[in-house]
């Protein structure tokens, strides 16, 4: 929804109204309100498809795969994805990080993200407490190398940053 | 705040008035006010001095100290105050598992530790992202073992069981 995303940058997300967004749009707020429970949800309709990504990655992967790996390709997937749409990504994430309580909305949809990918690996047969340990282990790193990627406003690649910091994280913990 | 917990449990937290709050604890609804800006920061006033020893532990680590291995202190520091204080523990998240708001306020609780953790630790001189990376690592380890005594009733020894998580994300991370 770039027409909204380009107020919230312009206006600031407080100041934005759903009808300039909607005409900005060329939509009726009708219309807007059949797609989004409110103009905070615009923000966040994509964590439904990088849900089924990253759920839909660790569904499909080799049996015999230890579920740390397959986390870590469901990670680099979702990464590739952050970026092909560098611009949209990094203009979401200016606005975001200038509010509060859509930082608390990112932190919670990535605690899902989490949850999702684990219940999937229960699925497929691995158990407590490894699957929620690799689940909230990737999402620690997506988020890190996300962070990193934003700072450096999209310049270097993602996929990238994700695979040093999976490497990262075993070093530090191989302690 | 024994009087608040019980009433959350025999009630719900939602039914819970302060006034009710206040007359159990045998207090005016303006001293609850004064300690506590409504019911739900009941529940997360322990956050603050959690913080406190985490933060302190990371200060206080010797200087040679990988960064990793501080967290992995601070996080056994923390298991052994909630092991000290178990029954209130139980309790207080047998109320926050029936809340889905209350579920969100912990997450973001959880990821303000991570962040003061790692901020102490960058103050020590570590990099970014080791630093994040240690402390969120460190977080989930904590969530993921307090899930599993709240699970198992507080039978098992939080602090062994912190040790354990903390040697199985080595053990997936290593893959």
């Amino acid at each position: 929804m770039q027409a909204a995303l380009e107020l919230y940058i312009e206006r600031g997300f407080e100041q934005t109204t759903v009808a300039e967004i909607a005409k900005r749009a060329g939509l009726t707020e009708r219309t807007f309100f059949r797609y989004f429970a409110d103009k905070r949800e615009v923000l966040f309709w994509g964590a439904m498809s990088l849900q089924e990504l990253l759920v839909s990655t660790v569904a499909t992967a080799p049996e015999s795969e230890a579920p740390f790996a397959t986390i870590r390709s469901a990670i680099e997937a979702a990464g590739s994805v952050f970026q092909d749409r560098r611009e949209g990504a990094l203009q979401r994430q200016s606005v975001i990080t200038l509010n509060p309580e859509l930082q608390e909305r990112e932190l919670i949809k990535l605690a899902s993200l989490a949850a999702a990918m684990a219940g999937e690996l229960r699925r497929r047969g691995v158990a407590e407490p490894n699957a929620s340990l690799s689940a909230e282990a990737g999402i620690a790193v997506l988020k890190i190398a996300f962070e990193s990627w934003v700072n450096d406003k999209g310049e270097m690649d993602l996929s990238q940053l994700i695979r040093e910091t999976f490497d990262k994280l075993r070093a530090a913990t191989a302690g």
